[in-house]
């Protein structure tokens, strides 16, 4: 090989630094086919390898493990829950006897149509209907099954109807702490510090096991020690987006830059989906990164505002403090939102009185918000306006405007949906919170079939690899809406979880 | 292999029907690294292997022959010249003599902006900067290399003033003709009726040839002879966009189903930029189809109607039949009048008095138009309005508006650049022509640094891979603006062929 001025040395060192270790007496076999002389000296096995242990890895375990199989969960961070575990815990659901109890008229119709809308009909038809019309049994899955409780149904900006039940605690911790325990039960307990680095094909091209940085440290990427796990019926990718990684996200939206915060955990990187298509797995929409609208810039990461602002959608008003105007319907989808908030080019205010303020089911963000100074109060709309230097004339005319159309129930400016039980903003104190989006949830991913096959460059599934939730695209096309995470993570995790047990074992 | 419920016979028939195919004496190292035994069979060899044979192929081609490598130029279709030589032959350079000599005022610099502000800031910066910089040299390299005669300077919309250089006869053909010829002087044909199906790569991951069919016919996909040619320095794709692969476009894009037509040749079909994705070349943003809104319904492919109605705008207005109104700018870029086309759910009129239609400066378009019947003739306005169901009223007071805009130099209705030498529509004769969406071009592709080399999913390069023009992502971002793509494949296919001649040989 001289003729390339490389040799075998420098080979393995730059192989090892692409992450396609050459380990001691593992020879393995390239991507695609092999030349059928290879043999992997495998140190562990079991039929499931899952990547990932956030709502759709520990659905797909769940599942996988009634049917029978013996699964294995590889995470590599130090504790095991991803960014579900942070989630805000409100789930989408359509036609559950939740939204009827409160006399909430809702079907999977209904949701599909919304998913689309917000989507821009770049969604995957058949992927989008599929969650759309499970997401009940879903939502009962994790009612009955998991055993989560659900206090109420919320709403989320680009529903038509409110359809996000909201878990507890307000937390995903609420969903992913009894799965943990139902595994643990069962004597799974998810094996962190260990990250993917390679998926391993057969010389057929079936994905025959995984190749793992065992006692990996984040952050430090030369820890860890290769080991290589036979999955004897399949590999389940569960291992989310990549929305903290800078260099992969800049390529699909170079507008999001390091100047953009994210809501998501460190973890969020992409290296197990860009894992997956170095085997010539098919990506789809990877350019549609959401932004978060409701995020504050003054606290980290997902932060408390997110779900003190999302309550307030449809009972207060978004202000300009350029303008001391509204500037956009408040229950548009977070894409609507979140353009517009850029385009203005500063922080906007969302602002509202006691009342409104107390609609938080979980007064935890309200709290935390207030305590981490994200949130402030004030005894008058003047002490709003100085404070973020709003104009105060033309703001307290906006919020005689608001009221009015709260009064009306109507907004015909930018066409908010009010809800029945708002009222207009007269006496103090009131509440304020700045807000500036952040790097939230990557609506494109791998391709994959409802049996949550990955599907290759020649459009069919790649033999014993699935995946689901975040590390997917197709469900969500170019927006999502809230609370259809869960859904997406929960029903197709499942679905991979008891599609891949079926599979016949390699050996 | 019994496990997998395949034998030997069954996996190379699989194989073969996804265009793995294991050929005779040769065998073949995966994609990715192989284990290093193998051996394949070359019957061919050149320095350099070019897959597609329009501008960027052509631009590639003629560099490296001027740097003294040895080329192959493989087409699967039947004639040589792709997409290119259908195409409009307007080439857009920021700052040419032509312009100065028009009293156009325009830099690199503006040029960057426009195609930035319609790419929606998705563009990577360092590739779309390349081309508005060169975009002038690439022009003159054109007229004083190639040979081609530019006439004037043409405006498209989207860019802030007139920019796109047009070709004598107004087709691409103007440039790929003359190219042709100066490769065959140099003894340098373009292989025709060969596709490539596959990527060949060593060991260490260098593409050292390619698989083609040789005696391929199009369209009957088990036609052809299995060839592997070396490529001892490089491999260049530039085999276009895949606007014509439907199952490829409804992943991308599910809107985009058999009841669009297409622009483009058969032949855009996206079988090679997989195949660079099978060896783990990475793709950017190919969701982003560009539907040209310029099309005409009543005829084929691209037609006549996109040339006569792109030199209306500024001049003539596009009507919505239902209401008799205009409803979008002009001289928008693509994707907002393509957008606003189809949000109408029928065909829009464009219509002209004499003096517009004149605006031409090729008058075949113009012509064929009226020929084949999809640009039409009338004496008077009422009969434009019976003739298209247009509410008569309405229809006349829009067009005494929009002559009252073109008096008045500006307009406020909807912001379309009025050109200083349009007149007022009064007398007869009219024409008009029914506009409805085509797909057209894809602004995404492979990832490729400034040097045209393909970037893998480790974005590092993968050695002795290049690529240019409409197979690549990254210049255009999300929209295209008119006459950038001829430049952006000039300006990158003759990077590509420099860049590629300069590779060490690796046998």
């Amino acid at each position: 090989m001289s003729a390339t001025g490389m040799n075998r040395r420098e080979f393995i060192k730059k192989t090892a630094a692409t992450g396609l270790v050459l380990a001691g007496t593992a020879t393995l076999a390239g991507c695609g086919l092999g030349s059928g002389g290879e043999s992997i000296k495998w140190s562990e096995e079991a039929d499931i390898v899952i990547i990932g242990s956030g709502f759709a890895g520990l659905a797909a375990a769940l599942e996988a493990t009634e049917a029978g199989a013996k699964v294995k969960i590889i995470e590599k961070m130090p504790t095991p829950g991803g960014n579900s575990i942070i989630n805000g815990g409100d789930m989408a659901a359509a036609g559950s006897k939740m939204q009827a109890e409160m006399g909430i008229e809702d079907s999977p119709e209904l949701m599909l149509e919304d998913m689309l809308k917000a989507g821009l009909y770049l969604n995957h038809p058949e992927k989008v209907k599929l969650v759309a019309e499970r997401s009940v049994e879903a939502l009962e899955w994790v009612m009955n099954y998991v055993g989560t409780k659900f206090v109420t149904v919320n709403y989320h900006g680009g529903h038509s109807v409110p359809r996000t039940h909201q878990a507890e605690t307000g937390s995903g911790g609420d969903i992913v702490r009894p799965m943990l325990d139902k595994l643990k039960e069962k004597g799974i307990e998810v094996e962190t510090n260990r990250k993917m680095v390679r998926l391993i094909q057969n010389e057929e091209g079936r994905v025959i096991g995984v190749e793992v940085l065992d006692k990996y440290k984040f952050g430090q990427e030369d820890s860890g020690t290769p080991v290589f796990i036979k999955a004897k019926k399949a590999v389940i990718l569960a291992a989310g987006g990549f929305s903290q990684d800078l260099q992969m996200r800049m390529i699909h939206d170079p507008k999001l830059t390091d100047k953009l915060d994210s809501t998501n955990h460190l973890g969020a990187t992409g290296e197990v989906l860009r894992a997956a298509m170095k085997i010539g797995a098919m990506d789809v929409q990877l350019d549609w990164i959401q932004l978060g609208p409701w995020a504050s810039p003054d606290e980290k990461g997902f932060g408390y505002v997110p779900h003190f602002c999302e309550r307030l959608v449809g009972y207060a008003p978004m202000i300009n403090p350029k303008t001391g105007k509204r500037f956009i319907n408040e229950t548009g989808n977070r894409k609507v939102r979140a353009d517009a908030i850029l385009e203005i080019g500063e922080p906007v205010i969302h602002v509202a009185d006691e009342y409104a303020a107390r609609k938080q089911v979980i007064p935890s963000s309200f709290e935390g918000g207030l305590r981490n100074g994200s949130i402030k109060q004030f005894d008058t709309l003047e002490q709003v306006a100085e404070h973020y230097n709003i104009p105060l004339q033309p703001f307290l005319e906006e919020i005689q405007r608001w009221n009015s159309i709260v009064e009306k129930g109507q907004d015909d400016d930018f066409g908010c949906m009010i809800f029945p039980d708002a009222k207009p903003m007269t006496t103090g104190p009131f509440y304020a919170a700045r807000l500036w989006p952040k790097v939230h949830h990557c609506m494109g991913g791998l391709v994959t079939n409802t049996q949550c096959q990955v599907i290759n460059q020649d459009f069919e599934p790649i033999k014993g690899l699935y995946a689901a939730g975040e590390i997917t695209g197709g469900v969500h096309g170019a927006v999502r809406l809230g609370g259809c995470a869960v859904t997406d993570c929960i029903v197709n995790g499942r679905i991979a979880g008891q599609e891949a047990a079926k599979e016949e074992a390699w050996s």
